[in-house]
This record gives structure tokens, sequence and C-alpha cells, in this order.
């Protein structure tokens, strides 16, 4: 079967992963780029053309052997795309007579035009409703014009604000932070002569983005806008650094309206393809667009490990030639995941270590991936990036990988001359993975000796007291609260006529233990009962009076069912029990039945 | 930092899956094949040598510039491998001046010189106490010494057996199966004038494969044979067309007992790399060798996605540039995976439909991955592959995979000219996630309440009877079975001196949910505390008695921790519970409690 052939202007590292996708789909791919770009290097055939991807009549030979036209940087002449997408441009045909050729443009180039103009396009994004920092343009007729201008952006935005170029801005360059009015000239000598805006200071809690696969038809109506996870992302001298899914402290509500920002932003624009979306989130829990890139992203890396079965460039791919299953849904095929780029250091082998700790740290618990682009070293320059896989949380996951970041940071000390950042351990506390919750504080007691399995287990877990009857509207908000994410299995323990394990478990979808602890009558049967004979359509399981060890160890044998890691510690515990009966029985073998009983009174 | 080159001799579909891993990992790979071949498709760079991998000549040019030599095929002069690794071959230095030169091959010429005669290989083998099928070397130096040899192995081995050439089959080409005296004089003449060997007929069940990474020192003393996972394979026409991970029907003994077999193998040949060991296992479950590979096999293609931290690809690189993680086991990373070669069918388009169906079968439980090998079509010939990966049981994979499977059994049929085999859907039965099991037949009216809530769940399960005082070892096997994989929650009943619930529970890490069922007397009070109050450290998860509906509906709820699909149910089921409620209010609020109760009664 012909395939049809995608052209790509650009040949760096995305368009590198994007042929590295391509090569096993059969799919053809032309670059325009220099002879040995790393995209030619993983891709060789005879349809490359040797070039700038700035130069028009470059553009004009690719796409006459093309079917598609796409990019991987969007500071491309969308003149000449817009040429080749609709009024047609010369080629030769198949007989060597010229005809007038129109191909496909992927994304548009409307929408790389429009994401050429910041300001304009965050214009457009306000008209649409999309969610954006406030924003004016800065008059640059003239020096005192300007000076004007930006005054008037301080009384409207307060101070500080940011001073932005419109245009051919990249990894933040061209960005100028105004913190007091003698920073106006400086700001103007150093953004030149440029259209300029001014935006509002955003004091942002976190990065988020979002990747979003944009389906259309050949009539240009969209198909679909399909996101990925939402990962944090970690910015350092204005270059992404590190990529965290999903991110570490965000619920379950704010990732949904991220993603469904993301898909707005998107569903706006023009053409097939990935599109990367950008944001703040805001410490009031608001959420604004920052940037957008309509293309395969940094941010989006990490799904060549955690989002096999449609990475974001396979993605690209398949949007662009409308191969995209109809049911795919985007979802990780693992847990947690942590990208961190590899960037040039101070010295060509400072990356070495970074390369050499990918050869060493796989283990049963963290599958760790390299990703060289064939590029030379430089300070600072992107040339490579690892993907960490975990099989539990991501606060684990970045335990295990600490070597990784570490690396990294030592990596960008060295290469700008700054002290490492001393590590805080205490921002490393997992998310909970069970949720314990009790009725009263006279219950721990009991339920201390399960929290001392979930320790042993290395299970994150979080301890709540909330009375059923006493604090019912505290009970009902902490389970919806677990029930957003995260968490996966509630115990809770209670005695006498204890409600609370049944009546978290009207409030949540997550199983529930149930501990039945002694009060002071009855002998734990009251609280047995209350506990085990739910009705029909509310389970509860329900655990042995006062075993709350028991309750943990179901707990752990419920996260083994998509844990892998714990299901493997089960085991180890119960070949632990086997072994110490067996160890007690040779004993009693050994010593007789009247010296071991002796030996066990006298421990007593 | 500069990595050394490892030299390829073939560039066909292996090497080109080597050269897919390589890339990313900034690994150099020199081809020593044709122009175009696939292998230089997806990795360009000027190392590459143009020529046959069975040229002398070109061999030496590749290894000049290469720190190690590796093969992609054993049809190979070991010759010159021989005098590359150890005399030393004539090569220039940096100043042109002409030196001595030895690099290292991998794996060894001595391997591949074995291998490459199948009868010295098993005599081998046989010394080496690694068990293969019985023979006999066939005198060939006149047509009545080779007839006069051919009875004397009928008689040893009995009729039929296996005639085969010593050297250079290749899929299967160069066997002859004597079934007659009457086929002596028929095989002579097509196997033509080779070495021949007889062996014995060999009845077997299935034909199972183990890739074995070998890694070594330098000063070539083995440091580990890693094993992958066993798979089943399966070959038609001689070649092999489909491979099942993990195979459908084999004890975990016997996967073991493969795993083992094939290490030993792997022990006893020399150098690094991986090996293929595929294997006969027999009826009564012996396991006999059959064939040896030294170097990635169409039976570890699967491992690309099943086992991505170290395919069997990445795992030749690393164990030839000996930086294989200490602790690295090669466990997969998914439950299931199928993959099925593309082999080109009688038109060059016959298997267009098989690669249009990796783009429309994707789904949240199937992964579908597309792998071309940028070569031309030719009936039979390998094309490519696809490997499906499932989330649950290889059953359930098989299940959702059967388009493939059809559609490449059609291909055949066509090219071959014979009918497509019906398919046998009895052999398909969704493999369960819930295991339920009861003490005794009088349980099941209790615990039929549950398989209904699973049904309409869409919750696929098994339902067994394993009494823990009747039958202990069933009981224990079952636990043992339903714990290896695809089952994630264990639902027993039992009532009485209800002991099944928790003796499961001793016998699997897997979650269990015990329902007490109400027997003769005791009001089911009996079997609530048998089942709830186990010891320390063995936990089970009890229910109200009678109660299998809340059963099913924990299980569901466990089931939702790792499947969203069934959290997103249970949170509508619970929706449904509300509503129904709530409507049973406005409906008494309407016709008052006297009339609601009437019409209740009237109802019994």
């Amino acid at each position: 079967m012909a395939q049809p052939v995608i052209g790509l202007l650009g040949g760096g590292q995305l368009g590198r992963m994007l042929c590295e996708a391509a090569g096993p789909l059969g799919i053809q791919i032309a670059v325009l780029d220099a002879e040995n770009c790393p995209a030619k290097q993983a891709n060789h055939n005879d349809l490359h053309v040797t070039g700038s991807f700035k130069d028009p009549a470059k553009i004009k030979e690719l796409a006459a052997r093309c079917d598609f036209l796409t990019v991987e940087i969007e500071h491309v002449d969308t003149e000449i795309l817009e040429e080749i997408a609709t009024k047609g441009f010369e080629a030769q045909d198949a007989n060597g007579k010229t005809i007038k050729k129109t191909i496909p443009v992927h994304p548009s180039w409307k929408t790389i035009r429009l994401i050429q103009d910041k300001y304009q396009q965050k214009e457009y994004f306000i008209q649409k409703g999309i969610p954006v920092a406030k924003q004016m343009a800065i008059q640059s007729d003239s020096d005192d014009a300007r000076k004007a201008s930006l005054q008037e952006a301080a009384v409207k935005f307060g101070l500080p604000f940011m001073l932005k170029g419109s245009k051919g801005s990249y990894d933040g360059r061209g960005n100028f932070k105004i913190r007091s009015p003698q920073d106006f000239e400086v700001a103007a000598k150093e953004m030149g002569n440029q259209p300029l805006y001014a935006e509002k200071w955003v004091p942002f809690e976190m990065e988020l983005a979002v990747m979003v696969m944009r389906t259309e038809d050949d009539d240009g109506k969209l198909i679909k806008a399909s996101p990925y996870p939402v990962v944090e992302t970690i910015h350092e001298d204005s270059i992404c650094t590190k990529v965290f899914f999903p991110p570490r402290k965000v619920s379950d509500d704010v990732k949904a309206r991220a993603q469904k920002v993301a898909c707005d932003v998107v569903s706006n624009l023009w053409g097939r393809g990935v599109f990367a979306v950008e944001m703040f989130l805001l410490k009031d829990g608001h959420i604004l667009v920052n940037e957008v890139a309509p293309r395969p992203h940094n941010s989006g890396h990490y799904t060549i490990e955690a989002v096999p079965q449609m990475s974001q460039y396979k993605a690209q791919l398949c949007s662009i030639l409308n191969t995209v299953p109809d049911d795919l849904a985007l979802v990780p095929r693992v847990p947690s995941s942590l990208m961190v780029n590899i960037l040039g250091g101070a010295q060509p082998t400072s990356h070495d270590r970074l390369v050499d700790l990918t050869r060493t740290m796989g283990s049963s618990s963290l599958d760790v991936y390299l990703h060289q682009y064939g590029k030379e070293s430089k300070p600072g320059r992107k040339i490579g990036h690892i993907t960490a896989v975990g099989y539990s949380s991501i606060q684990r996951l970045e335990q295990l990988s600490r070597p990784l970041i570490t690396a990294c940071d030592e990596i960008r000390a060295e290469r700008v001359g700054e002290a490492v950042a001393p590590h805080d351990e205490s921002k490393f506390k997992g998310v909970p993975l069970v949720a314990v919750t009790m009725g009263s504080d006279s219950d721990l007691t009991v339920m201390s000796a399960g929290l001392k399995v979930l320790d042993d287990f290395g299970v994150p877990y979080e301890v709540r007291i909330t009375s059923a009857h006493r604090t019912p509207e505290l009970m009902s908000a902490f389970a919806a609260e677990v029930s957003k994410g995260g968490v996966k299995v509630i115990i809770a323990g209670a005695g006498g006529a204890a409600h609370l394990p049944g009546m978290i478990s009207s409030e949540t979808h997550l199983p529930v233990i149930g501990v039945p602890v002694k009060a002071s009558v009855l002998d734990g049967v009251d609280s047995l009962y209350s506990i085990v004979q739910m009705p029909r359509g509310v389970p509860c399981a329900t655990i042995g009076i006062n075993n709350s060890t028991n309750a943990a160890l179901e707990a752990i044998r419920i996260l083994g069912t998509s844990y892998p890691e714990y299901a493997e510690r089960m085991k180890a515990y119960q070949r632990g029990l086997k072994t110490d009966v067996y160890a007690k029985d040779r004993k009693l073998q050994a010593h007789g039945w009247k010296a071991y009983l002796q030996e066990m009174n006298a421990k007593k």
C-alpha cells in the first residue's frame, strides 16, 4: 500500500522522535533541514530536502514531493504555508510538466500565524472565553509613547508586570519583568524595536501542561479535541527541565478543569495534530493559559512511555493522516512518570553522568528510558531527555528518581555557577494511597497496629478522626475528598453503634474496610454487627474485632491489584509468616513443649 | 562521550529493530548489507558498509571501523569472525598505517559455528545434560550406505522420523518427515548431497520459546543467563506466525522448567547477547530443546512492548556493551501480549487489511502496535509484525484480537490455497477478573444474587465449588491458580464452621471477600464469626450474613481502583440507589403511607 508522504519543516529532536514513531508504522517522512540533523539520522530515504526550513524555495521543493506538510517549530513563514495550502504552488508532475498543486498543511497556517503573535493569540483567546492573564498592547511609535504606555500598564496592572515581545520569543526569551519605573528604559533597550505588550504579573502555584490531539475532517471541521493527562512542568532559566505525571499535589477537580481549558483552546484553533497548552495554576485554584505550541512538545515527551499506544508523536502522525481509532482514549498505561531534560553542561562531558545513571538505575519498581538526540553538547542546549516510569505514586517515583534529579540539578548548578539548592525531604511526603479514619481518638490504640503495618509496607497514608455522630459533615467532606483521586482504599475503625465505616461507604465509590473496635460492653460484637450488617447496595468489608493489622493487610492486597510492587511485598510477607511458623515448629521439636512453654511464659 | 561502535552483519528486520533501539540510546551501529536494506532506513550515518554480509573483505572493512561485531543471522562465515576476534586482521590506524586489530565478536564465533551444525549442536547439548530429541548421524558416502543408515534409524526411532540437514536449514527448510521406507529415496533426492541426521519423531503438545540474555565479562566468563518469560509459538508452513505471552494453557511449573532449560542451554554457549531457545512441550510434561538462535528472534518481538524497559534489542546492545543494570529483572510490564507476523500474501496488497486493522483496533482494553520493516511484499515473506497488548489474561486478549488472527489466517489461506479453519468460539471464553467460590452447592442460592450483580456490571468471573473440608487440595489448587494472573479479587461464601474464605486467603496474596452463609442453626452467626475472626496476618474482608450482593459490589469497588471503567459504573450505580430512594419518598408523599403499604403488601 503506497503510504502518503508527510513533509516536515525542521529536523531537530521533535522531528527525530516523529521519525522514530513513523518508521515502524511505515509512514514516510520527508524532512527539510540540514544534512545531518537529528531527524535525518533516524530516518533515511531519498525524499529529504537539504536546506533551511525558513527558505521559501526549499519549502516548495519539499511540498512538491509530499501529500501533507507539518512543522516541528512554529517559527516558519506562514505566507508560504498559506500559498501551499490554498492558492497553490508550482510543482512538476510525473511527466515533468509544471502544474499548480495544493496540499494540506497541519496544523493550519492560520493556527501558526495566530500563535506567532502572542498578543493577538491571547486577544483571540479572551474573545473565546478562555482564561488568560490581563494584557495590553504597548505603544512603541516613539520613546515617549512607549514610556507613557508602560506607565499606563503599571497603573493598570500594578508592579511588577511582564513586558513581552509579541513575536519570535521562544523558551522564555523576549520576556522582561518590570519591577519599577526605573526598569522602563532598560527593558525598552533589551527588548529592542519589536511589537510589545504588557501582561499582569501572575504569581502562580504551579505550572501545568496538557497535550491535546486535534482531529478534523477534510473540510476543516473539528472532529474531536482529545486531551492527554495533565502534567506538572518545572522551568529553570526559562527552560523546561522536569515534567511530573501526574502533578504532585493537584486535586482531580483541577486536573479536569485544566484538561477542559486545554481542549477549549485547541478546539478554537485550526488543523490537525497535537498541541501543547501550558497553564498557570493560581493559589485560588484558577487556571490561566500561558503558552500554546501547535506541535509535539517537551511537556509531552513522557507520552512515549506513559501513553505508548498513542504517544504525542504517533498522535501527530495519525491525526494528520486521519487514522485515529474512533474510541481511542489517551489513557496512560503506567501510574506515574518523570521526565528530565538532558541539557548540555559546562563541559561537553558534563551530562555523561546523567547518561550513565540510566544504565544502572532500572529496577523492578522503576524503568528508565534514555533518549539522546544525536546533537552536539552546548551549555544549556537540549541534547536529550530521560523518562523514568514508576509503578506506584508520583511521590514514590520522585523518591526513586532522586539520583537523576540531583544529577540534573548539579549539572545545572555547575553551568550557571550557582550552588545546588539543598533538597527538602519534607516536600516529598507521599500522597496517600490509603486513608485511615476512626470515630474517636479512643480508637487510636487499636488502629495503630494497622498504621504500623502500612509503615512497614511503605504505603503512604493519611489518618483522620471523623466521627459519624459528632461531626457528620466532616465525615462526608472527608469521604468526598479522598474519593477524588490518589487514595485507593479507606480503612475506618469504630466501636459500639459503629456507624462510621458504613456511612463512609455510602459516600464513596472506593472500597471501605471496617474495623470493629471493642467498646466497653458486649465485647465488640455490637461494633462487629454495626459494621458488617450493611444493607444491600452499600458494602463494607469487615475485619475481625480490633484487628486493624488485617485491615491494613487487606488494603495492601487491594493495592496489589494495581501496583505489582505491593503484590510482591505481600507475597514476601506471606513467605515470612510461613518461615516464622516453620522456625517455631523446629524450635518446639528441638526443645520440647515444656521448655518452650516456660520460655514463652518468661517473656510475658 | 564517544560511544563505541557496534558492527552488524546483516541489515534485515532484526537489524532494523536493533537500530531503532540503538538510536535513542545514542549507540552507533555500522551495518553491512545492501544500500537500502531495512536497517539502514532507520539509521543513517557514515559508518555503514555496502555489500554482502557473506563477503570476507567487506566484513573486515566493517570490523576496521567498529569496536564490537555482532550478527542478525547465524549463516555467516565463522572463520572470518574467529580471525577478527582472535588472530587479528589488517586494518588502517588513524594515520593510515596498516596494523593488526582484533575486536570482540558477540555472540562468539564458537557459538555461531556450533549452531550452524544442528547435529553437532545437539550432540553438545546431550553431553551437557540438556534434553533434546534422540538423533543419529546418517551415512551419505554412497546411496547404499545412506539407505542402510536410514533403515537403522527407522528401526531405532520407529516411523515416522525426521530427516534433517545438519547445516544451512532455516525456518524449517531442510527437514523431511520420513513416513515409510518408500520415502527413503524421495528424501535422499530432496535433501541433496549434504550431511544428514535422523531425529526421533516428537509428537508435541505445544511449542514454547524463551529468550535469554547472556552477560559475560571481558575474559569470557559467564556473568548471568537471564530469561525472559516463556511464550507459546505457533508455526504454520514452517514459519512462526503467532506468539502468545503467556502461553495459553501451561502451568507455572512448566514455565519455570522451560526457563531453566533455556538458561542451561545459553549458559553452555559463548559470548554476549540474546539467544532464542525454542522447545517442544510433550504430552507428558517433558520439555525438549528444538532450535537455538544466537540473536534476537521472532519469538522475542513481543518484548518491545511487553518488556519495554529491556526489549530483546536493547538487551542485545546492553549485553554487548556490558551495561546491563545489576539487579534488572526481565519482568513483563503488561499481563499479556500476542504477536502476529505480517507475511506477504498472494497479492502485494493482501496484507493491507491487516495494517488497516491496527488503525482501528486500539481501545481501552487493547493496544495494537504495528511494525513495518520497509520490505517489499512477496508471498510468505516476513514484512512486518503486529503486537497486541492486553490488560488482563491472554485468553481475553486473544478474544479481543480475533480480527487480527482471522485476517492473518485468511491471508495465509488465500496464499497457500487452503480453506480457513473454522474458529472454535468455545476456546475463547473471557478470563475472569473475579473468582467466586463456595463450600457447597447449597450456598449457590445465596451466592447467585452476587453473581447477578457481577453480570449487571459486566465483570467477567468464574464460579467454582471448592470445599475446605471435603476437597482441601482442590481449594488450594484453585487459590494458587487464580492468584497467577488475571483474577484480581476472590469472593468465597461458606456456612457453619465456614473455613473456606479464610483458608483461601491463606493461599493467595489477592484480596478475599468472605460471605457468611446462614446455615441451619445459630442464624449465620457461626458463619460470620468463622470468617471475620481471622488471625493477624491473614485478612478476610467480611460482608453481612447472606449478603453476596455486597460482596460483589465490594469486589467491583476494588476493581475500580485499577480499572476506571468499573469505578465509573459504581458511581452510576450509587447515583441510581439515591434516585430510587428519592422516587420512593416522592411516591410516599404523594400517595400517603397507608396506600403505599397496601401496594407493598399486595406485591408480596
